[in-house]
């Protein structure tokens, strides 16, 4: 029987699958669980988007432009343009999804064996990403304590060596909902221009910015022409995950052609999620501005309810629709799937992703869980109880 | 500035699209061109299929289980084992296309640095993803004069070494249209099993058969459970190249849990495309019935055609819809380029693929080219009727 490759052997598992055998077992014997674990929202796709689809009228289910069809990207660059991206449709490169557009910025810019700072905790995945396209991720911490702020420029300077050809930000961040401001993107903007870096910049929830918070993004900076990639999709703009449209947006016109042939190796983006992605741009104000009210609310539900239990720690994010909390706990993994498989309260129980999963360093985030607050008040309040309960009963408790 | 990766210089650039300035220019000065470099047919997609898109109901456009929805791996079960795979739907991982399907495959199979050999000419991405997963493409040369038959297997053994990891074919062939025999696949089994190496077996145009031949595939064969992948698509077979569905399927447990951790990073296949995917599958007999009578009579019109040419030869095979033809012509980049700048026949063109692009052994391919009968009988008498008055006036002609 041949054997599977290194890579695949090395290639990270889903932190939070892990736990997916217990919430089957806790289901089975009957338990209901508040699925806090996941990022797939339950907000309603935009009517404009669904109704495009359903009025496709294409005979032929052809592919289209590798880099996206000409009026998708004509589209999307009027939308990036009333964010002042100051871009035209040549700049932008239309990916399956966020992730794809991830792996083709990852695999243009860096040689095998080359490294890129994310300041950690951050979203899994670009783990996975970084080990199909053979590159090191070098964590660079951030902390609970002042709410996941971007790490001290001097703590990056550190870490850069001959190999570091790129930095990597989400923001507002997946897991920890931080906000980068002004004046941090102005510094992350210095240090790559003086060490001729690459800045990343996955805004997969720019839309998600609360409390009147301005959304910064390194393509409003001057100077930063030939370095920013933006990495985008419409997963959690629209809800529509499943779509699988994202893109890559860089100026770099040497970037951009190479992008284009990572892209063009694999043909398409898909034909329908483009005219959908078209469709959803006319999505009416009110739309984003009740998705904010309803999450703000949320948040506010989940963050005051989690600071009033005893011992636990949630900084108020200014973004996307996670929290990072500290708990009284010894360890996340632990805890989290104790809560699925050894607690129910009132038959019920909470679903979390353990923190560890989202951090590089060894032993970082074993008294952290990522709550996505992608469930209505009332079952939040329903599920902050459990976590109440939990944690009163929880055998490894660290309240003294 | 920062330099782009190394990778990304030698990722290869399509070969068609080399010539894509040349027909652009060639349009803007009036002439028509008959496209026969593309792989995109003109068939229409099953209503079914299409119906089944603009049926969709749902609210909330979510990601998918990562390995496909449990329905569609389903019916995709029904339908590989009514040509009897053998399989479960547990077998089979989703994929965003066929594209994403060998880049999972060669991810998952071959370390970095090592060797697939792939009979050539072969379609011209295998070289984009082997790039993209760094590993390396040994070619080994089929000849057109029996048709592109199967290399002797004693030519396979020569090349094998201690990096050799897999085999790949095309089945039935793009380029060449080739469709293998089960004396040749039984020959490929035992080598396989002889070193222990996968045998990945592209079967993207699985239903484009000819002439009452039998397909075969790998899966068909004794023994070689764990050593199998098939990388699969809809889009040719149901003309849906856009919707980007496709799949892998093997019966070795430890190379599926291995894929699946690749597509678990990039999260999901698109909905949409699994709901249609899932409805095409009932497509009635009498659709492939009409493709089937459309392609043979459009091979025949060109083969007949080509063959009717001086000094042309074009062997006549039994699958897919392309063939590749030998011309008495000095090196074809440089008589396809013509064809669009400098000729024209009664204000009209051919668009032909120079089959260079689809060897990877220097110079070969230099008199062929690949033609796609994607267009009706008519339009391509017209195409054979430019090429015919093309190789009569083409300065580097090797007619004496
Ligand atoms: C930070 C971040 N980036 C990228 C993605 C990828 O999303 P998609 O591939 O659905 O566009 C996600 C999805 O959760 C994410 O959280
Ligand atoms: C031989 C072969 N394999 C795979 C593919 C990839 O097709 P897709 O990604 O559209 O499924 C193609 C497309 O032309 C092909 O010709």
């Amino acid at each position: 029987m041949p054997q599977i490759s290194n890579k695949g052997i090395e290639m990270p598992a889903s932190p939070i699958r892990k736990l997916t055998p217990f919430a089957d077992q806790a289901k089975k014997d009957g338990k209901h669980i508040y699925h806090l674990n996941i990022g797939q929202p339950d907000i309603e796709t935009p009517e404009i988007m669904l109704n495009a689809l359903k009025g496709i009228d294409f005979k032929v289910w052809a592919y289209t432009a590798s880099e996206g069809t000409a009026s998708y990207r004509a589209k999307l660059a009027q939308y990036y343009n009333k964010l002042h991206y100051n871009i035209t449709p040549t700049d932008i490169l239309v990916t399956n999804g966020g992730s794809e557009a991830i792996t083709i910025a990852m695999q243009s810019c860096l040689n095998p064996g080359e490294e890129i700072i994310i300041p950690e905790p951050f979203y899994a995945n670009y783990n996975g990403f970084a080990c199909s396209a053979d590159i090191i991720v070098k964590p660079i911490m951030s902390y609970i304590e002042n709410g996941f702020a971007l790490p001290d420029i001097a703590a990056f300077e550190e870490l850069i060596t001959e190999k570091t050809k790129a930095i990597a930000i989400c923001n507002p961040n997946n897991p920890t909902g931080y906000l980068y401001s002004r004046a941090e993107l102005e510094a992350l903007r210095d240090l790559c221009i003086k060490h001729d870096l690459y800045l990343f910049s996955d805004e997969a929830y720019r839309e998600f910015c609360y409390d009147g918070k301005e959304f910064i993004s390194p393509m409003h900076l001057e100077g930063l022409e030939e370095h920013v990639v933006v990495l985008d999709t419409v997963s959690k703009r629209y809800s529509a995950c499943g779509a699988r449209i994202g893109c890559l947006i860089t100026k770099n016109k040497a970037l951009y052609q190479t992008a284009l042939k990572f892209a063009q190796a694999r043909l398409s983006p898909s034909l329908e999620g483009q005219i959908a992605g078209e469709a959803a741009v006319d999505t009416p104000d009110s739309y984003f501005e009740a998705v904010s009210t309803e999450y703000t609310a949320r948040r506010d539900t989940l963050v005051n309810g989690l600071n009033a239990i005893d011992g636990v720690f949630c900084p108020n994010p200014g973004g996307a629709f996670y929290v990072v909390a500290r708990l009284p706990i010894d360890n996340s993994d632990r805890f989290c799937q104790w809560m699925l498989e050894d607690f129910s309260y009132e038959n019920q129980t909470v679903m979390m992703a353990p923190a560890t999963g989202f951090y590089s360093s060894e032993n970082a985030g074993r008294n952290e869980v990522r709550m996505a607050y992608v469930l209505n008040q009332q079952d939040l309040k329903k599920a902050l109880a459990c976590i109440e309960e939990g944690l009163r009963v929880y055998p490894g408790t660290t309240r003294s």
